[in-house]
């Protein structure tokens, strides 16, 4: 309880409205999103205009670290080419800009510009990842898109950059470059909590520390995981508009329509990162991704429309469904407003069927844990589809499209799916696996922490707190927890609903409609300490009502992107002796 | 193909309308269901009518097994118990029948005959797995019911039931007793082939080899698992009534109505066994119930209406769910025609949503793989809920009550549920557990059998084969294959659909709908043998679309009934230099 009081003195002393308030009024940061054309801030930021005025930043290198961490993938990687590093040549040539800019393709080679060298960097482009958007950098210079993702900022990524050195840049282009260097596009995004733990500066991504984020039923905003892929783009919501297409009646909602023509629904849901856990993986051998601990989930209440309501508004009925694209629609996309340099907004989808269904409870969300969204989730609108990985719950909703064609994002093609163990970077076919949407059961141990001490009292004994969730509205109806590395168990009590009532004595709150237990449960036992051992392996497993399990070990669940990590949680204690 | 060929043949050879030909048609045995009164065979057996004619058969001892094989459990249960053996008294008193149903009570004492002698069971009803239904015994003969459930006949149970034996029962009456002894209610069984391999004569239980199980998509119906949980029924189908109530318009329907009034239907869905694998528990630490092998599951094509459209046509809607029950129901409950002694029917329920879903496809079938249902898989009528557990798919279907509440039947309240390894049966609490609806991932190898021996021939290689599925309608879409005990990993390729068209070119078939999977995938790996071993361990693990996993290892999901059994599946071979 004291750690909830803490917890909830945290979410008192940042709500989301005054972390809004935080940002700067009148800022100078360019917008990285226009919103129909109508956003306030779109003609304000000086260096957006010199942006917009320097045609060498347009096209630029979208897409260049699609997944931030991706360099880490590349470093592995590049020890396979037979190109041999020549970082020692005593005088490489000088080449003008112009010069530069005519190694704007595969065929005339591919060349960039970084701190005044030149890069060759031809033979990389058929090892990156993210395909070959990398070639919108061809001919230009890499700052702008480093400052954009900032995980470049490494030592060994200017390493593997240095081997493809072939000049120097001529001083005076040079000089003009410094003069159009961009501000930082993350200049915009909203203060943060000081508690939580920074996985990636720029985007943001950072988690809560775990005894905080199970101690609380509800997670408060100000410490609810952010996973951004992109910086936060500033959205004017008096002329905000929410696009929805491939419907017999396009749609253009404002705030105010999207509040006022449709019922306002509330559901409590669970958002989990697709790569929450991904440090176990990276224990095990280093997959590609930001090394999350266990807290990159969390729990919320959301309200706002039905997307199905939205949907219908549209003209979607049995009918629209049996003539729309000869009766072919199967996906409803999302746009994000969320950009980087080249345009390229975020982008996710979900089966049409999830959107539709009347159990589904997909939400066009304003609200979170009763206030408006804020900034880092989304503000002004964001998609929560229940049960459904955090990838699908596209925040800063632009656009919403009924396709016959899954989302063509890199971030739903090529990212957020799950392979093999023995499938690695030069074996992966996208293609083969489907975009992951229902997460699987999953549970973790917040308290105590791994490699906490505990001194053993007059009782002997140890609370086991923790989380337990699982995906497609499948309720969790057991944990199991053991104190001696999985050799026996028992069973944890679920602490129901926000456990208020229980305290007070009154009955537990009624169980979820069958498929709609969107709502994660935490969960505790209170155990005799091991006698006479020192060290303590406690380890959590959950079970949900298709009495799917978690695997038992992270090995055989290991894939190269570090997604799905699901494995028994495991924390190991040292035990004092009083 | 060789083993794909043998099997058509073996269904050629035993159509399931030439089975149930097989049954004789004026047969003399009793018919143990009474449908609406109308049943012709109610009426034609004599043993049936002795039977009736004698009151100390009924109340009868009803669900003394409910569960077949608990006697298993029985045994390991009973050396708890306090009292001693007394098999060496010399001379044990001499009753009467009519002293022997004095005792009929836990108040009096609960007493029954067996084979002329007489045994005090007081102590063991609160042992009995089932509950208090033992009482039903109580003051009479247990020679009926062993008949009914054969599985009693082990010396161990004469073992358990003789340290209960209080005295000998008059000759007079035991010659009585003999005069009116049933025949055997499972004479009226149909004929099976002979392939199958048997757990349990009576009731029927019996599964394919996994050879040739796995070399088919379709299952033929007559090598398809079978699981009887009493004697096969015998329904006319001209008298067959179905009834349909708690709805606004409670039905009665014929055969033909189901088959002329509500569309056709046909899906191909894949029905596993709760006790699948189950030997695979045992092998771990005793469990209660059938030795399953890998063989209770298979995948068949079945035609009828859809529940649906006949609980639509009953008057159920949105007005009548909003006014039903107080708008409380959130159950559909099935009654078999299959009854006990004491005329009580397997029963189970599905969550009625399911029932109610345009996506969930539950069928009232009344044919499998394009004939008729087999006399042992439901004739006339039978329930196919895709996606979930066999135990919910009712065969002999009698009446479909939609209702608050789950079927109060045994199978649905104290058995097939799931429970921590650390639960035994001193300890178990059947109501904290859901009853098992959806499964979890499962998949197992066909091929090559366990303990088999392979010759290394020039190319060193092993073509490993089995099946794959998931419950909830969630797709397979990855099986991995090991071939060093789970160390290192490959992707098996999964056989869409039938194969055939794929054999010859064709494209594969359409992918299922999203959450509509309900067929398995068979897979094949064709890969090199580890050089130089002798001894090689084979496991295959399965993915589906919700990225659930199968466990590592069986000891941490065992559970006391032995069901859920989906750890990864292990064969080992030896393998001989050429």
């Amino acid at each position: 309880m004291l750690l909830l009081r803490r917890c909830r003195r945290l979410t008192a002393g940042l709500s989301p409205a005054q972390a809004q308030r935080a940002r700067p009024a009148t800022s100078t940061a360019p917008s990285w999103c226009g919103v129909g054309g109508g956003s306030r801030s779109s003609s304000g930021g000086g260096e957006d205009g010199q942006t917009s005025q320097d045609p060498r930043w347009r096209p630029a290198l979208a897409g260049l670290l699609a997944g931030t961490g991706a360099v880490l993938a590349y470093g592995l990687h590049h020890h396979k080419a037979e190109r041999p590093a020549s970082p020692m040549e005593p005088a490489l040539p000088v080449f003008s800009q112009a010069e530069v800019s005519k190694h704007g393709s595969l065929e005339a080679g591919v060349w960039v510009t970084f701190r005044g060298g030149v890069y060759d960097i031809t033979e990389f482009v058929a090892m990156h990842p993210g395909g070959d958007k990398i070639l919108l950098a061809a001919g230009g210079a890499l700052e702008p898109f480093w400052a954009l993702y900032a995980v470049h900022s490494q030592d060994h990524v200017l390493d593997i950059l240095s081997e493809y050195k072939v000049g120097e840049l001529d001083p005076e282009d040079q000089a003009r470059q410094r003069a159009v260097e961009p501000s930082d596009p993350y200049s915009g995004d909203p203060q943060r909590h000081p508690v939580l733990r920074v996985n990636s500066a720029k985007p943001f991504n950072a988690e809560p520390p775990p005894s905080l984020l199970g101690d609380s039923y509800i997670t408060p905003s100000a410490i609810f995981f952010k996973r951004n892929h992109l910086p936060v783009p500033r959205v004017d919501p008096a002329s905000y508009r929410l696009r929805v297409e491939g419907l017999p009646r396009p749609l253009s909602l404002s705030l105010a329509d999207l509040k006022g023509r449709f019922p306002k629904h509330t559901v409590t849901a669970t958002l989990q990162c697709a790569g929450n856990r991904r440090s176990e993986m990276n224990a095990v051998k280093q997959v590609k991704g930001l090394n999350w601990g266990i807290a990159a989930i969390g729990n919320a209440t959301w309200s706002g429309a039905l997307l199905r309501d939205v949907l219908r508004e549209g003209g979607w009925g049995p009918e629209a469904a049996a003539a729309a694209a000869g009766g072919g629609a199967r996906h409803v996309q999302f746009e994000g407003l969320d950009a980087d340099a080249s345009g390229t907004t975020y982008g996710a989808s979900i089966p049409l069927n999830k959107a539709l269904s009347e159990e589904g409870d997909v939400l066009l969300a304003y609200q979170m844990n009763g206030e408006d969204l804020p900034a880092d989730h989304g503000y002004p609108l964001r998609v929560v589809v229940p049960g459904t990985v955090g990838a699908r719950n596209v925040k800063w909703l632009g656009k919403v499209i009924v396709s016959r064609e899954e989302s063509a994002s890199h971030w739903q093609q090529n990212d957020y799916k799950g392979f093999s163990p023995g499938t690695d970077w030069d074996t992966v076919d996208f293609k083969s696996a489907p975009a992951i949407q229902e997460l699987p059961v999953q549970s973790a141990i917040t308290q105590p922490a791994d490699g906490a001490v505990l001194e053993r009292d007059a009782d002997g004994e140890v609370t086991v707190r923790g989380y337990a969730w699982s995906g497609g509205g499948r309720e969790v109806v057991r944990v199991d927890v053991s104190l001696d590395g999985g050799k026996t168990w028992q069973v944890a009590r679920l602490r129901e609903g926000d456990g208020e009532g229980e305290e007070q004595g009154e009955a537990p709150p009624p169980p979820p409609p069958p498929g709609r237990a969107w709502a994660w449960k935490l969960w505790e036992v209170v155990a005799p300490l091991p006698p006479g051992e020192q060290q303590v392996e406690i380890v959590c497993k959950a079970v949900d009502n298709s009495y799917n399990m978690q695997p038992d070990s992270v090995a055989p669940i290991w894939n190269l992107r570090g997604v799905l990590s699901n494995a028994w949680h495991r924390v190991r204690v040292t035990v004092r002796e009083d």
